[in-house]
């Protein structure tokens, strides 16, 4: 057993949705959080950018003694978590191995649909992922870089919205997917209109429950949990400050986020 | 006369409209365009955090021996100009001057509706701007931060761009604007839809075109005009390169870019 916060990060605040589940589950562990939000979003930028940034947020939380690393970004696990692996010496984990192995528990999954950004679909993690762990699956990818915005401008119930998630589901749809992995840690804000769009019989799988559901796995194996009898407190970083981000990050949250503090990052 | 090239630059490739009209304009100018995709986009970030970028990309093209420089981004002008201004002894000029010379160049004008970031409006730069420069009138803000989005996807024609510029554009419609100001260098791409859905008598002025206009002006009084015989070139650097990132250039340019450079930033 190691003491220590977990560090968790994201490019801006979508990676809170991750912070939930994981209070939720593993309620006696620290957890600082680093989010980008001066240079947010990662999702439309090339793999080389999100690398640097990636590499520059590990070290932040590294610097504020965190036991292991939660990269709670699609787009920056797609890109970096290998060069992160290779660089820094403790647990990393991301968020796509665990939402692979969301998807793969139902032996029956066949036909698979993801959702994300520009970034996460075009660096084809998931596709590799799911390829390499079932034979014969049939993927279908769309990017879907509308509708992180929307979540952040908190119009889910907008008549747009339905209309914009309709354009992208439904090709998934007419290809029958049996399950539908929303790969962006944004869209665990939309699921009830996706319930609302998608056939009834069509699994979710959402970064931030599967993340969550990992961490413990491996916490428990590592023997890095903390203990019991803790309470668990949680301490918000963000590289740029704004009432507008106070307020996304209680939406995404689901409670007062306390005092957010301003986090300079070193260079790379 | 003084020779070296225009500097422009933008949190992204936005302020490629305001290149385009430029070019039109003053065919015979050299310009040097700097867009900061890495951090892009600026509209929802801090007015610190937007200074210490748009001082950063000033010093990049100071660097590069530029005659002048345009700030060819809204939010950028609305929370950095004064202190560029401060700071560096060359002409700086913005897109709010310009747009607001233009709106008023009507005498009738007097229920002005403004559509721009959430960072732009929420600076009060136009409404000061306007109202400072005419009693009496009717200042209407609408913060449209879904806008630059969909045209980055290029769905300008879709139905939910139609449904979300009429849940902008409405309130405005209701308080009876004779005048629309698009205060985003995004926004002269949507000229075709908003004609659409606004009262013909509407007039609207775009940034680009009037920034263009302005900088004619300002080169001719102070005797920077490049010479008339001279072909004007066009560099174009990117903090963050990618193939996307060439396609919005030449959707925004309407021609190609040519090739495309990383710029790397210094600190602030």
């Amino acid at each position: 057993m190691k003491s220590g916060p977990l560090g968790i990060f994201d490019s801006g605040v979508g990676g809170l949705t991750v912070v939930r589940a994981v209070q939720d589950l593993l309620p006696a562990e620290d957890i600082l959080y680093l989010g980008d939000t001066a240079r947010m979003p990662y999702g439309s930028k090339s793999p080389e950018t999100i690398r640097q940034f990636a590499d520059e947020d590990a070290r932040f939380l590294l610097a504020h003694g965190v036991k292991g690393i939660v990269v709670a970004c699609n787009t920056a696990t797609a890109h970096a978590l290998p060069s992160l692996r290779e660089k820094f010496q403790l647990p990393i984990l991301g968020v796509i191995e665990a939402g692979v192995d969301a998807a793969l528990a139902n032996p029956q999954a066949q036909r698979i649909g993801i959702i994300a950004t520009r970034g996460t679909i075009r660096s084809h993690a998931y596709q590799h992922a799911l390829a390499l762990r079932r034979t014969g699956l049939l993927i279908h990818a769309q990017a879907a870089p509308l509708l992180a915005p929307l979540v952040e401008e908190d119009w889910i119930d907008h008549p747009a919205t339905e209309l914009i998630l309709k354009a992208y589901l439904d090709p998934l749809i007419e290809k029958g997917i049996d399950t539908l992995m929303l790969a962006c840690t944004h869209y665990p804000l939309l699921i009830s209109v996706l319930r609302k769009l998608l056939p009834e019989d069509v699994f979710l799988v959402d970064s931030a429950t599967t993340c969550a559901e990992h961490l413990q796995r491996e916490l428990t194996r590592l023997d890095l949990l903390a203990p019991d009898s803790h309470e668990g407190k949680l301490e918000v970083h963000l590289t740029d400050l704004s009432e507008e981000f106070e307020v996304l990050a209680r939406r995404f949250l689901r409670k007062a986020p306390g005092r957010i503090q301003r986090a300079v990052l070193g260079g790379a």
